[in-house]
């Protein structure tokens, strides 16, 4: 299981450290999204490389390909993808609302097709525990409907209510199969459940295998749209339950900056003190200073991922998109203040030739950029929360930021 | 310039060393294709971890992108993709009888339009020298005319005495602009050229920048088709002008197999025994074994590269497609007799995903197993070859060769 220490407060921002049995995440912490059991472009080495502590993956797509039960029987997730850090994984719920076609909720879960090949699934709060458990995840996630937007105030209440309901189905879940096939511990209830893959690359020398139920962080997810007294209502009934961690859904979904601001300051106080709490998805670093200001210490969000592959590119100076013809000749670094191995050893005309060209490298090069960027970032705002100087890492950072989310 | 020595020979085998400015190559040696100025997939650390010796570059594709003029003012392509070790690049005429589209021979060169934007170009011997040396090639090739299969006699004649011409051209051809900018030596004709860029990423400390002209070698290429008079016509004419190695060319076009060892059989006892000898674009390893037996000392090609990024791995037990479903949960490593950074850390279910799931990842995974196969494929060949047992070596690794590259 996790614990969660508040090392100290600048405000209402938290400087905190989770222990987990594979590591510490230092908090406010940013989740790189592996989504199919790998950063995209990354290896987890060069992920441990940037100081990334926590790895986010995706329950949605791993449970359609290539299926949990495969990833169980090959010694999890951290195995599979070589990752000994700690392990968040999403429910599936935000996937199924917003890739999936066709879905219908039904009750006991959601009826959905498949994007990849349009098989037929059905997936319930149970389902969706049991898978995260075959992953291995160190941290799950309870099984939630996201509210959209705009949603009207009835709407927003009855999918408040079924995700109270299946949260309350997800912390009472007792896996049925086994975990991770693995070494075992006392914990796991089903260590009978012998390993038959042992001389196989799954077994991992000196690192925990799967997870025990009783080491398995669950998050629950407080929804409601944008009403205040819903939110109230779905953090109340959420704190009832009772979970290792809180997270805010259904935020950033498309209503105004604003509206979403508001609704952060008014439910992160509603969440006890003691747990984490999480901002699904979010990504926007001026979000992110807004929300570590409300007190929230978990991000996860692709922009960082996506816009370098797309050649977008985050710098001190201000965003860069390389392909534009005036870095062709440019021999200088992408940003001159960056430390990553990008910037230590490629030109922007270099790094321009290989997006021209769509080398596989301009991926690998830029994601290391941006992601060194984002994982500084949250290491320079955890140090300014240690000195009490948030208000000022805030004021100093912003231009900054708005060069980079909030021009062009 | 590059030094060449045979250190033993094993038969026609040979066993020996180039050292250029930038390192020793062993030969026989591979050199991994780095087209657009990265071995796809790769980065240049990858590649030295690898044990690679010497990489190849295109320049025809570098002249068209990003253009040599911008590889030469950013410091030449060694700082350009951070590769310190020596390179060598072909002289462009390959790819234009292969890839551009309306190429037509003009006397003193070839018009052409590019294949990446159709623009008009004028490709001649002193063009291609003048963009090797803006490269920055340790090794640089003359242009020539790649003699297609079938080709009748006298178009192979004409074809040869074409290329004889164009080697003496650019044997001849003193470079009219500067080298790489950079530090310039003794040698550089072209000192007065100064480095405008210093500040920049291009001033690549404690490496040799540029390439005085004294310091690039020349190769030249033995063409004729499949006429043997005609092939030790070409050497001849060569041997006359004087190259510092010597390559064959025009092989591995469509011919039957048995003509294109004949050929190799043929011509490689004609070459002087004192220079390297380079058996372009072959890289089946069955071929290799037969040209290393002929006293072949160098090779290059996309074989490893290419059938790694589409799913076809090459192992000691035979070849794998890893799109195979049988693969799905096989928690092994892809070759338990492999040593590489793949085999040690990833299971065959997971790279099966990481292919399935068109995950970057999954090329570098595998272009660094097909690497790893080649190079150390290369290191037991030299032992071999060291220990006076090439064919007890040629004989274990037939049956092997054979399940990877001639079944199936």
């Amino acid at each position: 299981m996790i614990n969660f220490e508040i090392i100290s407060t600048d405000s209402n921002a938290r400087l905190g450290q989770i222990t987990t049995q594979r590591g510490i995440i230092n908090t406010p912490a940013f989740m790189p999204v592996g989504t199919n059991a790998t950063v995209k472009a990354m290896s987890s080495d060069e992920m441990k490389e940037l100081g990334a502590e926590i790895l986010l993956s995706n329950t949605y797509h791993l449970y359609l390909r290539p299926g949990h039960e495969i990833i169980r029987e090959v010694g999890g997730l951290h195995s599979f993808m070589r990752w000994d850090g700690p392990i968040l994984t999403d429910s599936g719920g935000f996937q199924v609302f917003s890739l999936a076609p066709l879905r219908k909720i039904k009750g006991d879960g959601v009826e959905f097709r498949s994007h990849i090949d349009g098989s037929l699934h059905f997936l319930t709060p149970e389902l969706a525990m049991e898978i995260q458990r075959a992953l291995g995840a160190d941290i799950a996630m309870v099984f939630d409907e996201c509210t959209p937007y705009p949603a009207s105030r009835e709407y927003a209440l009855n999918s408040l209510k079924l995700t109270t309901e299946w949260a309350r189905r997800c912390k009472e879940y007792r896996p049925q199969g086994s975990g991770v096939r693995g070494q075992g511990s006392d914990n796991d209830i089903t260590h009978d459940a012998a390993p038959s893959v042992g001389a196989g690359l799954c077994a991992w020398p000196g690192q925990p295998q799967g997870i025990a139920p009783a080491n398995q962080s669950l998050f629950g997810i407080v929804q409601g749209g944008v009403y205040k007294d819903l939110r109230k209502q779905s953090a109340g009934e959420l704190l009832e339950i009772e979970f290792d961690g809180y997270a805010l859904g259904g935020l950033s979904v498309g209503e105004p900056k604003e509206l979403m601001y508001e609704m952060v300051h008014f439910t992160t106080p509603l969440l006890p003190q003691g747990r984490p709490r999480y901002l699904m998805g979010i990504g926007d670093l001026m979000d992110v200073l807004e929300a570590v200001s409300a007190g929230i210490d978990m991000f996860d969000c692709v922009m960082p991922t996506r816009n370098a592959r797309n050649g977008t590119l985050f710098t001190i100076q201000g965003r860069i998109s390389i392909k534009r013809e005036e870095y062709k000749k440019d021999p200088g670094p992408l940003d001159p203040d960056c430390s990553c191995y990008t910037c230590r050893n490629f030109s922007r005309a270099y790094l321009r030739h290989m997006f021209m060209s769509r080398e596989i490298l301009s991926m690998r090069l830029n994601t290391i950029h941006n992601l060194h960027f984002y994982l500084e970032f949250f290491r320079k705002m955890r140090e300014a929360i240690k000195n009490n100087s948030f208000t000022g890492f805030r004021n100093r950072w912003t231009p900054i930021l708005q060069k980079n989310f909030h021009e062009g």
